[in-house]
């Protein structure tokens, strides 16, 4: 082969590189998948697409020939707002096996609060035994916030466990047995019935803040929140100030505005919330990579790009 | 009607009596549910059938014509011993609901371990950013100890939900999806392979004491266990010793030896115990009672006694 070989960028102190460039190397073994720091100048020179995990936008510029990325992750808004003022095409990973571990994290969080758990955590260190009120699951609402192949899937794997289903997105979904949104006013609606609200929503710049104070209380009293979208959705002292007056019953946070989480933030020593770092739906690299393979072939073969990132919507 | 009344019999203190005696009435408008203290001479004389929960056996030695008793729980062991010496037939509920409540506790449970929530709590506690490493459920293998009414649905939701499931018990069984164990040799065999020990059996002779430190050793290093049977099945220094030694990762106990826990028990303070107030499967009321009436009816009508318990087995 005399094609050029693929670099895989990321940030300086990034951990995983070497494992990726195992990964994708297997995955891929009629390509040659180098770190961006190997390649020669005239491969800088001509290369096409690189493989991305939160690159450094000046590594980037160094390849003008490059006509697009692949992110080896769902969540680009980063990429997005650095390659703002480039023509590159961004493609993100639709991973199907993401979405069932997302799915699973999910459910994981609403069982853990439809049981009580951490209302039970906090008996236990107060040696109270008093077992409280049970609901079926089918009393209880899930609704989820962001209808994309990872809601989709939440969405099913929750109602496949007995909860009753909404979902809400921005442009009208239609999902078998699950109870469909989309609009503002019918976001109120959904909210007002609303047990146990998921975000899985993109950040972009219309979902920016959307979970406000004036959000969080078209909530029922006692609802919950399960952020595994991202951090900048929430307006955290929102957020602080509906968990404290007791509107919002307990959240639980695997994104944040900043992460790691910093020492000071409250979220950490709030008895009312439960901080996950980051690791709801954490990408198998295994799995990842076959599907970049598949992507990067057919580019090789025909030259055409699998779907991208739509940079005005921003995923 | 002139038939007699059915008492409701539970201990002195117990709490729940009066909402009992509604939700049992309401199920059976054509028969009169009282409690026991309100029969009177004539009606304990005759009496053939009585509703329990817990019963005084003193209570039930003065209604001399009572052919058999229904249980309003499932876990009928202390029945079994405090009627050993009378000829009465003892029937305990079978109530689907009740499954599908315990399947959804078990499913919390091992999805609560499986994601790492004990040691996302920690880590919390100590401002810890770290997503630790994961495994799809597909490679984690929960087994359950006792294939029932109960150890089948949960046995069947966690299958549901991604993990390789088997299952024991002691007479032979065949579950779809499932792989089945029984027998001592083949305990031995599944516990090998078991990342997730789920214990859903009655409390029986048999039974007693059944996990312990032969049986815990035989479970990989790291494993955790779930006790929604019985606390008598644990026995409990040999469960700590598995923990301090870290052989056994974590459990999460909803029954005890002694319930109420007592408030010096190792168990409330361990750092590697998830203390459960006895709420894995409470009673659904309603459709317990719903059975409860439909077994009485059937006896009114024609005198057939439901499936009753087995004295020697004990369940």
């Amino acid at each position: 082969m005399n094609q050029l070989p693929i670099p895989f960028l990321a940030a300086p102190a990034y951990a995983h590189t070497d494992a990726w460039l195992q990964a994708l190397q297997s995955a891929m073994p009629e390509e040659k998948i180098v770190a961006f720091a190997a390649l020669s100048a005239a491969e800088k020179a001509n290369c096409t697409v690189a493989i991305v995990a939160n690159p450094e936008p000046a590594d980037l510029r160094q390849l003008p020939q490059l006509q697009w990325v692949h992110s080896v992750w769902a969540g680009v808004e980063r990429l997005v707002t650095d390659l703002a003022d480039t023509g590159l095409t961004i493609v993100r990973l639709v991973d199907p096996q993401l979405a069932t571990t997302m799915a699973e994290a999910v459910l994981t969080a609403v069982l853990y609060l439809h049981r009580d758990m951490p209302a039970y955590a906090r008996q236990q260190q107060q040696q109270v035994w008093q077992a409280r009120p049970y609901l079926p699951a089918r009393q209880k609402t899930a609704s989820l916030l962001g209808l994309g192949a990872l809601g989709e899937a939440a969405a099913q794997r929750l109602r496949q466990n007995g909860f009753a289903v909404c979902g809400w997105s921005r442009r009208m979904k239609s999902i078998s047995g699950i109870e469909c949104f989309h609009g503002d006013a019918a976001l109120t609606q959904m909210l007002g019935n609303t047990d146990l609200l998921v975000c899985l929503l993109p950040l972009t710049a219309d979902t920016q803040g959307l979970i406000n104070s004036a959000l969080l209380a078209q909530l029922p009293p006692g609802a919950a929140l399960i952020n595994f979208g991202r951090g900048g959705i929430v307006d955290d002292s929102a957020l602080l100030a509906a968990l404290d007056s007791g509107h919002l019953s307990h959240a639980v946070l695997d994104v944040f505005q900043t992460e790691p989480l910093p020492d000071p933030a409250w979220q950490w020593r709030h008895p009312a919330v439960t901080v996950l770092p980051h690791c709801a739906a954490p990408t198998n690299r295994s799995t990842a990579s076959a599907i970049v393979a598949a992507n990067i072939r057919q580019f090789r073969r025909d030259g055409v790009l699998p779907a991208s990132v739509d940079r005005v919507r921003g995923y």
